[in-house]
């Protein structure tokens, strides 16, 4: 489909690529634009659309993209936009643009709008203040459910989430909430108070935007109401941005558990410059070699045992992989586990006798493998032994610390997941050698 | 707060549960039972909750706490909770149980449901169908608005998503959608038909779940219709299962990064048995390490090398880890940037140059790092010269493997996400070694 309207637009075919349009849906079409690099052939598209589309699928589109859109079209057309977008999605423009494009923004805006903006920009970043919207209905307990209908009709045209309104006092606290269905069964004469549920799921303006997000998924809730200090509803926040904050904090943890830090949410992978990737993984890597060096300089005091038996060093890589990937397999389980609350501190001990009777099963199985293998190919059985023996040490160091050193890291409230693999596997690869050469100077000593 | 339930039950203190359990949600309370082991104590919880309370807590429960419940109460008591059961939390019910649980459910369901059940249970994992409900609204086109009212009153009291209601022809063929509102502030004596939005969004019941999850962020929808091969509605998904099945494929992910067989998805770290994790961890463990013994065998090669210079040996942790470490950044982008569709493969010698240019400036840096630190602590020049050398072709080997074979394996209809780090790692480790020694016998040629 997409690919249908750059053929048409290439081929200026207008009336089709118009006809086309109309049978899309706008986060399509807010597609196309994202593969249109040439400034006036996406002013022409975006044209093309009437004003009511044009307005719901720039909403739809990148940063970069609406950038380009601003800079290109009218006052009129910019305000026309401005006016038909959602409170949230208009805080979230205001935040991505660079200054000069805000202060156009902010020009075409009206002064009811303008002054919204300032006071939602007040929130911290990661608040729940940050990502409410304004776009809700709240019904005062006193009225009737006539009455209600008449509020909707009035201002829910264009309300987010009109499935919930919320009840208030007199005073705006928030006391409750009624379904739009409750609503719509109900007697005409009854009071809201009397059909309202009372609510208890609330957050307040400053509350973490992660935690806000576990929220929706832990009551299956579709929107959830916002409340300043004195209790008053000032905003829901609405599933759609819930899932947004999911997705980033799950992509947040990915790049976390490689070894980086974490990219800007929102910047998508080929729109970062090559500098800003650079310098996101630049830091943990130079860590991670420099602690490698600790490891480089442990094997120094038994340059006399790879010296006598250069056999011994050919297995480094084997060792060093396995418990590597042990160390991850676990320490992946256990901050998924924890991102999503299955496994708090106080089952640590239940965590760790889990992951040593699972190394201990890995460890055999992998070790009777290799004693097989050393002995057919090389009929040493002291090398096979010490191999074996520790191969099986190796596992059971990295799967404990796969599981400890994440849940210790939450304990201090660092993020687990900068605990994950790369760390890991540094501490284990010493551990490892130290264990190997320990074995291989008791075993082999004869031979040293 | 759930502490506090626990010591009250502890003490005995039965009305004080009670009314503490009045006020609180069911998620919260369903949280309860999870941390009582014992069979008699969870039966006098759920007893003491009113009926309906009982009915929702239980839809909130993990699956051994339902099945432990179950097994504890009277066919009335478990008659009464099937009855308020949503048709898709009872699909799971009946999908999650053993046989004998099963059969138990079924003789208690109406026949109704044991029909509908069935119907479900016939569609394939992972499928549309099988996450969807019957829990939708339907109104012809014909019906007046008016009439619509009714049809709701009668049939919407236990609806999940009022919101929106769906229209059908006569025969029952999905043509378009009318949200609540528009309904509410319609003149009553208008044709359903007439106010409806032509829908263009719908599903298949045998389209994959994890594209209709991606439809949901896509489109920001709450809700999909689900049709048959005939167009017409069987059925709807609500964004709660969406979220689930999301939440579902980043474990997924997680876990095949990390080198492991998925878990089964609903099933928490802690109740999985100790023999299913090493299970799932064994095989890619044995592959990795059997692979890694291909690197080994290439150092035999080079055995008069490092008997020659020891010294050489203490570099390969360090070469080995900055490798792997810089593979699975990169793959980690990729695989990341694929999930979420903003990578595709028309992108791949963008990401691919992208990719050179992010390892070249890190491979330069940390060269810089070490050659200025072996200058110093050994004073030599050529030793210090070859791994600074071979740091930079590591990391470019390392990042370039990183976006190539996530990227292939999706082509070729692999997941990406086992083409992750420890697979990477192990064949840049062979690269590395390789190059390294190379180098090696190449400047150091005078001193072998």
């Amino acid at each position: 489909m997409i690919d249908h309207v750059l053929t048409l637009l290439e081929e200026k075919r207008y009336t089709e690529v118009k006809e086309t349009l109309l049978s899309m849906h706008e986060a399509d079409i807010a597609e196309v634009f994202e593969e249109i690099s040439d400034r006036e052939v996406s002013l022409r598209l975006f044209r093309l659309m009437p004003k009511e589309q044009a307005a719901e699928v720039f909403s739809y589109m990148e940063g970069d993209v609406q950038q380009r859109i601003i800079e290109a079209i009218t006052d009129t057309e910019l305000k026309h936009i401005l006016d038909n977008m959602y409170l949230d999605d208009y805080v979230d423009l205001v935040e991505e643009m660079p200054a000069n494009v805000v202060q156009h923004i902010m020009r075409n805006s009206s002064a009811k709008n303008r002054s919204l903006i300032n006071q939602y920009l007040q929130y911290p970043v990661d608040s729940a203040g940050s990502i409410m919207t304004n776009e809700y209905v709240y019904l005062k307990r006193s009225i009737t459910v006539a009455q209600a209908f008449e509020v909707i009709r009035n201002t829910g045209v264009k309300k987010e989430t009109i499935n919930t309104c919320y009840v208030t006092s007199a005073d705006r606290k928030l006391i409750g909430e009624v379904s739009a269905l409750s609503l719509l069964v109900a007697d005409p004469d009854e009071k809201v108070g009397d059909i309202m549920e009372e609510s208890t799921i609330r957050v307040h303006t400053l509350d973490d935007q992660e935690d806000v997000a576990k929220m929706f998924s832990h009551y299956d809730l579709l929107a959830v109401p916002v409340v300043d200090n004195e209790n008053r509803i000032v905003g829901i926040i609405t599933i759609d941005d819930a899932i947004d904050v999911m997705q980033e904090e799950n992509t947040e943890d990915f790049e976390r558990m490689a070894g980086m830090r974490p990219s800007d949410p929102g910047a998508s992978y080929l729109k970062t410059p090559v500098l800003s990737l650079a310098k996101n993984r630049i830091l943990w890597l130079m860590i991670l070699m420099l602690s490698a060096m600790v490891t480089g300089a442990l094997l120094e005091s038994y340059e006399a045992a790879f010296a006598a038996i250069p056999l011994l060093v050919t297995f480094i890589p084997m060792l060093m992989d396995t418990g590597g990937n042990s160390g991850s397999q676990s320490a992946t389980m256990i901050i998924r586990g924890m991102a999503l609350d299955e496994i708090e501190w106080r089952d640590f001990f239940k965590v760790w006798w889990k992951e040593i009777r699972v190394a201990l099963l890995c460890g055999l199985a992998l070790a009777v493998v290799n004693f097989a293998r050393i002995w057919i190919q090389y009929k040493d059985m002291y090398v096979a032994l010490v191999i074996s023996l520790t191969l099986v040490c190796t596992v059971c160091i990295a799967k404990s610390l796969g599981c400890i050193l994440p849940m210790l890291a939450k304990k201090i409230r660092l993020d687990p997941a900068i605990m994950a693999s790369p760390m890991i596997t540094t501490i284990t690869d010493a551990c490892t050698l130290v264990v190997y050469f320990s074995f291989a100077v008791r075993f082999l000593a004869d031979r040293l």
